[in-house]
């Protein structure tokens, strides 16, 4: 393939966008099988209480209610919970507030949810942690008395960055995992500092707020013991697995089949999936399950609230020395890591040459977290970009310029120990000093500009493609993974770059979880970074047979003829050209011939690429009240290579919104007895577009050397630093730190008037 | 992979044959899909007949009645009617008595059932051709007045063989198709001939009478416009083509999904499945059709009636000199080729310097004929080796020394002209010749041998397959081709024998019919010659990444690891082993690896290869009652290499006992109306047990230069020659030459009683 490309690298609506925005999309909760019933389930009132009984007899007897399900009844009920997807229904105990209990299944959606009303549910409340101090309180509560489940845990996703986990059993209360990073000698490098800031920072739970709440329907197979699910996922093969593994079914036998995604953000790999199956089969038919807004607040997996403790040290000069930091992740009922995560963006952004981070992840009883887009990243940098900000400050420095001269470089350490390959943090920083916004800058009365960096490790896959050309012309491109995010509408590029076809033309298939392709999750920002060279390979087989029976066929040689629109033709000859299905057809019956057009292609590149973000926001806050808002934001991104850069803009604009969010309004508030307080969209604040200030993205393309065509991954980088940035504007616009997050208008007021007051006294 | 195998060439029982013998294996007609209707078929009386109206008012009233439909229901309405398939509903006219006019849709099959009785059509009978002989006379209505419909028609798959239509516009009355054959100089020919022998063979049509009637069952898919068909059938992709062509559906909305087969020989390559999937997109819901037996016999595609006037000479040294033949084929409504195969063996197995043979393709107001087993092959053996057999007889010679010293061989022309590819007519009968049952033949009172050659081209085909190793361990090799025969149960030694796992833990995966592998469809003995080689490429591809996954893990070379047992282990160290399943999934996630444990291959036989079975079968004929008692039947055939030689066998007493069913048993009779007197398995005659001998397979292994591991087709060859080593048999023990199929006691006995006169008249 000779550059310039024809259609890589050129930006190109998504596929599905029409049927998208015209409301045609299918999602789960618009399928109607056949036979179908509705599940609605009942969730625990309780943060922690035993079940002392459960009545259905009478919503059992309710017309149209089919059957009132508990774990005792399910094909599943031998298995230990072990995770939110295991933890189908409670079992005797209740551990947290909107745990599912029973299940009521009726033959509409609206007699589910009025018979699940009837079901009579005796609890016995037992003491409950809820919050993170409490739980490492020597002498609180345990949540896992006897210890914490210990099958191994699908959702430890994203765990592309290494950890040391020690093991000890010399951990507080309530903590199920530690992780260490150490470097340098970290008293000597504060002994060596001129300017130390500490300080504790706090942040939210929040809740991955896409727009469709999980959804799944389950129809057990006419033809077998198995059954089709379809859903709303990230994963499909991990959906396969889990439900294969809590039903005791061969993975073979389950089918999944996502349906178009109404936004997940880490958040779908299967809470719903093994529960609906379980039902399905219990009852022997199709069984739909969807959550409202309330219910998947309640009993799905958000971002965890983290706290870190962060100490920093420079010199005079301008070089950073020693960070220390503690920080401790609210888990909620399960575990999950984001000690590594904490630990590498702490320790490897910049040059600190001694570091210390050590990081607990704690229990309690709430909602098991899960990943949301490059989980613990914003709060990470919340803390490390508002620390290095106020050193910028305390130093005299231009923040930028003291980034610029701090900030990690190819082969530098980050804080897990392991040298970064080939990263960007430089040329976005370079990039955004050379940009009009930020040459230009000039801040209105009570603006202020705020810059944060973000990086992301990004994760790397494998992931097989087969591309074909079907005899009626159907250019096909089956893959393994699920489109999330556009994916699908760059790889249409590549095969339509190599084959000559328009990529309106070429048909994506999502390959059966039995027998198709795999391909990656799409987490960890790695689907485009980790398929596209399959797709490329594969369609370049197909390539050279099209042109070898082209050849044949004209009498010529393969490399005097060329594709283009569809037909293969002798080179400067138009007249010469036959129809690519006509070559299907011939392929398919040519003896002795190169066989059926397809090829297969399979990729496992060889390392991964990190991805940085630059973020520069302009903020307006009313002294008045306390409110921000957002008035400009630049986000500078290393993307290596946009094969379509009007889905990386897309996903750089969505990003922004949401670290906007995180920064300035979310927050999943539980009260002391471990009850939602934030259950809905009137409640729990989401970004808006009358929030959401205009966005500009500048695309740095520092190719990736492993990547296909030299793409990087793009997902997660966008959300990094948004949250940070808008505090460091506010703390220019206001001269106040905040210290947590979101930035609460009434916080921000009562900082206002205490510095106001704090000015007053120092008159 | 070196020889000895440990697995192939090795007989091992089918993999799905306990659930065949135990009832569990789950048939189309099994198949229940919730919300799913049933629909019953009301077919015209008449063999010719306009179609006044159709009154269905009432019957629609009626309580579970959906819906009755006629042709101006269906989305296929536009649709033209060329084939047996696209005959969906009868439009205005009937054109056979059997031809579905209208369906009756119902909550149950018997309410569908009742309500169908209930439809009143009125029609207007018209003038029927329906005996070939009155259908070539001038004068007699024509079946296609305005021609023949000229759509691409489906049917044509058998066409292997070459054929010369001249396609003149002189030809007899409702012949809608010729074939000419000639070679050397005819009337040269027979004059240099010593003995000449003519005469004309009759056949009947006979049913390929598979146990499973045609049964589909199609589900609009939930998620989309288009839908699946769970149906009975030879080839997935030719039913997903008709059915999307038919439908105006993009093939890969067109999901086919092929169940167990009861038997196919021929005749399932989408009867039904059109118009199921019309019925079910026009009702909205799944739709199930299951033809009872008298429906089947009434609706599908039987074998046509043959009528050959052969002519063949010979001099007294033995050699044959020239053949003459004119063949009629009675093809019903449509047009299906059987000339090419009558012109390749008429004119092919016996090397006659002088050949001329002319046959035409007939129409009729009768069911559209279709393929059965070797299309026309065993009608124009039993007219060639009856012929061969008298003309050994006048010549006073042994009749396997003058078949062997006349027999082709590899390079002599076929009848259509080409020369044979490697081809084992001699090798055959020279086995037979060696075997103790010829050797030591001893006809008893009444009895007599019968020997007859015959010969196959076979077809070749293209086929992908895809081996996986998933990382619970399962491998699974996904293929394109339906199994009728048994050929998954070959291809697991393949994979077993390359990938060191036992059969039985390799799973088969059909692939979908969007996206999945192509595939020949399962007819013309081509499935394991088209497709072993694919299947062994995808096993090797695997093999070397499992070696190399391996070797990485050992710190050995690749060619230091052996497969043993689910297992790579360093040779000669079998503790140093790591599961397959260990593999794949450090395959899954090793950066700069080989990528998933997947191979893709692609197979394209440069050649066909001709496949030869030679019959000997001995008989006692009642004198008292015509009555025929097949006492023996040694069947010799070359298979070229049995990967599987339990299965061979099997495909081999199948042959053996249909072709003794052709030969004694078996024919549809029409009256003059056009309608069938034989519509039931009490009218029809199908070879039992107790009236089938003991069968004696010997396979010659005469490797294919082009097969995979040597192999051959083994499919058809087994049914060609029985019908005539029975009459030949007959002839043997009675002195009887019978010139129609089949031999009816009544028949025979009316012949031995002329012979027994004439006898008497010449004392």
């Amino acid at each position: 393939m000779t550059q310039p490309f024809k259609y890589l690298g050129q930006g190109r609506p998504l596929i599905e966008g029409r049927e998208k925005v015209t409301g045609s999309a299918r999602y789960v909760a618009d399928l109607t099988v056949p036979g179908m019933l509705h599940g609605r389930l009942i969730f625990s009132p309780y943060a922690h209480a035993q079940i002392v009984s459960i009545d259905k007899t009478a919503t059992e007897a309710l017309p149209g209610v089919v059957a009132v399900l508990t774990a005792e009844d399910l094909p599943t009920k031998a298995q230990k919970m072990t995770s939110r997807s295991s933890a189908i229904l409670a079992k005797g105990e209740v551990l947290f507030a909107g745990q599912p209990v029973a299940v009521v299944v009726a033959e509409t959606a609206e007699l589910a949810a009025d018979a699940a009303e009837q079901v009579v549910i005796e609890y016995e409340a037992l003491p409950a942690v809820v919050r993170l101090e409490e739980a490492l309180q020597a002498g609180s509560p345990q949540v896992w008395p006897n210890g914490l489940p210990t099958h191994e845990d699908l959702s430890q996703i994203h765990a592309s960055v290494e950890r040391e986990d020690q093991g000890q059993d010399t951990r507080p209360n309530n903590v199920s995992a530690e992780s260490h990073y150490q470097r340098g000698d970290i008293a000597a490098g504060f002994a060596a500092s001129d300017i130390i800031i500490e300080r504790t920072y706090r942040t939210s739970f929040v809740h991955q707020g896409y727009l469709e709440p999980h959804a799944c329907v389950a129809v057990p197979d006419p033809a077998g013991p198995g059954l089709t699910i379809y859903t709303s996922t990230q994963g499909k093969f991990i959906v396969r697995d889990e439900v294969a593994r809590l039903l005791a079914l061969p993975p073979r036998q389950v089918h999944v089949v996502p349906l178009t995604i109404g936004g997940s953000f880490g958040a779908k790999y299967g809470i719903l999936e093994p529960l609906t199956a379980a039902v399905a089969l219990a009852v022997g038919r199709p069984v739909c399950l969807v959550l409202s807004r309330s219910d998947d607040f309640l009993t799905t997996t958000p971002a965890p609230a983290i706290i870190i403790e962060l100490k920093i040290g420079a010199r005079r000069d301008g070089a950073v020395t020693a960070l220390q930091a503690r920080a401790w992740v609210d888990n909620g009922l399960f575990n999950f890591n984001h000690g590594g995560v904490i630990g590498t963006l702490l320790g490897g952004i910049y040059k600190f040459p001694h570091i210390k981070i050590d990081t607990c992840e704690v229990n309690t009883h709430k909602p098991p977290i899960g990943a949301f887009r490059a989980p613990g990243a914003p709060q990470t940098i919340f803390a490390l970009e508002s620390s290095m900000d106020d050193m910028a400050a305390a130093l005299g420095l231009d923040p930028l310029e003291f980034r610029l001269k701090n900030v990690a470089e190819t082969g530098d350490p980050t804080g897990a120990g392991q040298p970064w390959p080939s990263v960007g943090f430089k040329k976005c920083l370079e990039q955004l000093r050379a940009h009009p916004v930020w040459q230009q800058r000039q801040a209105g009365p009570n603006e202020g500009y705020g810059l944060a960096v973000g990086g992301w490790a990004t994760v790397v896959g494998t992931a097989e493609a087969v591309c074909r050309v079907d005899s009626d012309g159907t250019v096909s491109l089956e893959v393994g993974h699920v489109d999330v995010t556009g994916n699908d509408s760059s790889f249409v590029l590549i095969v339509a770059e190599v084959l000559g076809v328009e990529p309106e033309e070429v048909v994506i298939i999502h390959g059966d979880t039995t027998g198709g392709p795999y391909g990656p999750m799409s987490a960890g920002s790695q689907v485009t970074y980790s398929s596209a060279g399959a797709v490329n390979i594969a369609a370049q087989q197909v390539r050279t047979k099209v042109l070898q029976v082209a050849a044949d066929h004209f009498e010529a040689a393969p490399e005097d003829i060329e594709l283009v629109a569809g037909k293969a033709q002798v080179k400067g000859v138009p007249d010469k050209a036959v129809s690519i299905a006509r070559l299907a057809e011939i392929a398919r019956f040519r003896r002795g011939g190169p066989g059926p057009l397809v090829g297969a292609g399979q990729a496992a590149v060889e390392q991964n690429a990190p991805a940085v973000s630059v973020h520069l926001v302009r903020v307006r806050v009313d002294p008045e009240t306390g409110q921000v808002q957002p008035l400009q934001y630049v986000l500078v991104q290393d993307v290596g290579f946009a094969l379509n850069p009007l889905l990386v803009q897309g996903q750089m604009h969505g990003g922004m919104a949401q670290g906007l969010g995180i920064g300035l309004y979310e927050a999943m508030i539980y009260d002391e007895a471990g009850q939602l307080l934030t259950g809905s969209l009137l409640d729990y604040a989401l970004p808006r577009t009358d929030t959401t200030p205009s966005l500009e993205t500048v695309l740095v393309e520092n190719p990736s050397p492993y990547g296909p065509f030299g793409a990087r991954g793009v997902g997660e980088p966008p959300i990094i630093g948004g949250a940070a940035a808008v505090a460091n504007a506010v703390k220019a616009a206001t001269g106040v730190r905040v210290t947590s997050l979101p930035i609460h208008p009434e916080m921000l007021w009562r900082e206002l008037r205490q510095l106001k007051n704090k000015n007053l006294d120092n008159l």
